[in-house]
């Protein structure tokens, strides 16, 4: 059996989550249904993570395994004919059979984007968060970046359940934590890269950065918060619209080692 | 009465074009809507020309007779509001009372976006034209050129009608003609500014840039099919997702002189 590995790109606005349901049009129910047209087979794709309904993604990771010998750029031009636009194939390579593309993944990047501008273009909302109001450069940034390094986050999780479905703890490490100011443009980003998120993590942080930069909190609260493993000391969770998986990084000796086809 | 002045942006997605319909969603149906909800009187809404189905605009312009003595600044609001998020209202200004959305155009400009990379990204297909082939930027520059000046258009019309449903002269001076390439992006955008184009003629003409870029005609065919008058002798009509109106101007006395509200 060969082990493929898939890069994705979805605009989550029409789907009910990256996961699989029986009535519901998921990311990954497509791109099954798609698979067994493609192969003939009934063919389980398992990704990187879930992306909750309405969250888009850059760069998604999935694998599967197949027993069918079709080229891997014959199955990206394929698979895309049979996806709606809103689900992208990017990539599909051969990779070693041992890899997981949820066990292995070393680190996931999230962009968040806000709009601050009294009014939202209709050509971008789909892809942010409207929030019409001043926000503090200095404060937003600070705060931001205390959430770098190795915390529990159970205070920014949905509670009980994290999106690895594990439940159990809520440490994870955070490489970098920053808002990106783009300028002359009232579009901010925030971006966050980590080893792991719990459930609602990122859109809980920024519900809190929000109200940090409204001046609701302090930016020092941040530690606050963290040490309390309390979600109601937490802001609220940012709509999923804002949201979009940026990229999921594997180490080198998973990812690059090619398997063997059949 | 007063005259007011809108400035709207449009995501045309799921629209029938601009103009009412009476069973189908329409921007202009839109507006007249959330007008009659926020004045309560039957508001008819006169755009500076009508849209197709599926084209979007960013700068839009219309106008509107009302008694009504909300200030501008709450119309903005109260309309954004009763909107959906695919329309919304950038501005409105008070304006004299002769000013007329239609009549005293003096340039439009529109863009068409296109993507010549193998895929199209599902964060903004719905804002471009997916064209996966190779294109000679020399010979669509070049082509796209030799439409400046005043020229019989009507081989890039649609047949028989324009977008300003005169119906007659197929005329038209554009001011500029150009292909925009993003270094280091797969999307070229086509902008065209004139003084008013006939009905589809944007997309007519990127339908004939495209054959003159892959290679299928030569870029001085472009003289030939003007002064053939002849809609066959062009290319095919490109997609509507990908056009967008980008600004409309008008001449600066009918435009900056203020109405006197009531």
């Amino acid at each position: 059996m060969r082990n493929v590995r898939l890069i994705i790109a979805y605009d989550g606005t029409d789907f009910h989550g990256w996961q699989r349901q029986p009535d519901e049009p998921t990311v990954q129910g497509c791109l099954e249904e798609a698979l067994a047209g493609l192969t003939g087979d009934a063919i389980s794709v398992c990704g990187s993570g879930r992306t909750d309904a309405g969250v888009h993604a850059q760069h998604q990771v999935a694998n599967f395994h197949t027993a069918s010998t079709i080229p891997c750029a014959n199955i990206v031009k394929a698979l895309n004919d049979l996806l709606p636009p809103t689900v992208q194939v990017k990539q599909a390579e051969d990779v070693a059979a041992n890899f997981h593309a949820r066990y292995h993944v070393r680190r996931k990047t999230y962009r968040y984007r806000i709009v601050t501008a009294p009014i939202c273009s209709p050509l971008v909302w789909r892809y942010v968060c409207h929030h019409p109001y001043p926000l503090d450069r200095e404060r937003i940034s600070a705060a931001a970046r205390l959430l770098e390094g190795e915390h529990d986050f159970t205070s920014f999780a949905a509670v009980g359940e994290n999106e690895e479905g594990e439940g159990e703890s809520g440490v994870r490490r955070i490489f970098h934590s920053r808002i990106l100011w783009r300028p002359r443009s009232s579009m901010l980003i925030y971006e966050v890269m980590g080893n792991g998120f719990l459930r609602y993590m990122v859109r809980n942080i920024v519900g809190t950065l929000l109200e940090v930069g409204g001046g609701k909190r302090m930016s020092e609260d941040i530690r606050d918060i963290l040490s309390a493993r309390d979600r109601s000391r937490a802001g609220p969770t940012a709509p999923a619209q804002g949201l979009c998986l940026a990229n999921v990084e594997y180490a080198a000796a998973v990812a690059d080692t090619r398997g063997k086809a059949g």
